[in-house]
């Protein structure tokens, strides 16, 4: 059994951001990270952010607004980061406040800077598995760990537990272009489904978010198991979907959390804006200004 | 068992229809087909769909090119179609010649004439489960007759065949909307898991156009059968996916071909036209222009 740590690939991610800037003659891309409220996790998520950018040799700000900021000031505030010159990238920190219309505001963010791929055009390309523009990091993320790890998708049976709009919807084209044949469970599917599928899976990917969900007795015997989930247990610990230490026992391959897709999920999200960059400048006239 | 008839199922489509044009003072919505290419069956395929447009009290004109139509040109032809007052709705005929970008050219028609669903937002949109803008119509005509049928599919697994964008892959959120669990097979799935999943199925929609794909042995004492197949048989007759008289014996609903899906999708494509006549035209002003 092996334990896919998130770190190495993440390094071999970082070696090809570093490829990239060498190319941008000294232009550091810099990420805009939208937070609404005061919610003490977001704000300890929107730090860590910025911590791994800067060690990443990028730069990263923070926009902070007010829970109750009307849905026409934030619509305001976003237009202002899309014409700021020195922002590359933005990124949304979900959920939003009610008063808030997400869908409109994500589509707002200028196409270029949509490095999460939130945009309707970038769902609508990766619906018809057209992968040339931004698509969710933390799915491609999961595709990244399966191919690093070597895990066949050609054929094989792969579950997707979890049908979110930024994971598991993304990846069932992610994982259909690698002709893999998927299954998606979620809250509408039965346990006795859930555990009829997964058993005879191959791989098996849970984006529900929710401690416990799969313990041993769902794997297969060698199969692969990509955990996306992230909970707080009861002693206060961040833990992922996936029984690790029963299920490793099992499993072919298995992720840890922390550690694994969420670390690979930063360094996808560092490429995405030095992508988000490079589109936007013309490196070969300095500046691009 | 029950053969799912798709005659009443557009009769009653035709019965909204007709409500929607009471509301239009007297204006008929008019299609544009567009036909590349002098191909047999593509233009008894244009003239069948002006055939049943008519009997539905619509219009419908086709628009030929020939076969070698430059890309540039075709294009320009589109904006000709967007451009024109009494066209409400555009369908192109699928495939079109290699020279000609199949995506930019759906991607140029007005979005408010892409009654097939076939530009990027509109697909985007159904990726995200919004299912306000236009889908394409082979997918809403496969729910239309679960729905008559009374299929359930909350907590249900569903697998389906074929993964095409303009089938499959809209199925896939038009089911998870209804909380189905949904398994997709398609070229690269092996013919032990296709049966596999097959037998476990409480409905099997196939849409691969591979005659006599699904017969008894792929399906549940019970289950509904959906076949959106169409090929031609060596005989010279229209068939689907499914070997219809054997597999009737085991399922409880199943649909003929000709007759099911195909006849809705005609029905669920001129409702669409009408739609699209509701949203350019402001009825109140009279004939909207």
């Amino acid at each position: 059994m092996r334990v896919l740590d998130g770190k190495e690939i993440s390094e071999s991610i970082q070696k090809q951001i570093e490829g990239d800037l060498l190319r941008m003659e000294g232009y550091v891309p810099k990420l805009g990270i939208i937070c609404v409220g005061k919610a003490a996790e977001k704000l300890a998520y929107e730090k860590s952010i910025i911590r791994n950018f800067e060690k990443r040799k990028l730069k990263a700000e923070a926009f902070e607004y007010p829970g109750d900021i009307s849905n026409e000031e934030f619509l305001a505030e976003i237009k202002k980061l899309n014409d700021r010159e020195d922002i590359d990238g933005i990124l949304v920190l979900s959920p939003l406040p009610l008063q808030l219309n997400e869908q409109e505001a994500l589509q707002l963010i200028s196409p270029e800077k949509d490095i999460e791929g939130r945009r309707i055009e970038n769902r609508g390309r990766c619906f018809l598995g057209d992968f040339t523009g931004f698509i969710p990091c933390t799915a491609i993320a999961v595709m990244e760990l399966l191919q690093y790890a070597e895990v066949p998708l050609k054929g094989r049976r792969v579950v997707v537990i979890g049908c979110g709009k930024n994971v598991g919807i993304p990846l069932i084209s992610l994982l259909m272009e690698q002709m893999a044949t998927v299954s998606m469970c979620h809250l509408g599917t039965g346990k006795e489904t859930m555990l009829s599928l997964c058993r005879e899976a191959d791989v098996v990917i849970s984006a529900a978010g929710h401690a416990g969900l799969i313990n041993a007795s769902h794997i297969k015997k060698g199969a692969a198991v990509i955990d996306v989930g992230i909970s707080i247990d009861e002693t206060g610990r961040i833990c992922g979907d996936v029984v690790f230490d029963e299920v490793k026992k099992r499993a072919s391959v298995v992720t840890p959390v922390p550690g694994g897709v969420g670390t690979v999920t930063r360094a996808v999200a560092a490429r995405a804006l030095v992508k988000a960059a490079g589109l936007r400048k013309t490196w070969s006239r300095g500046r691009g200004d």
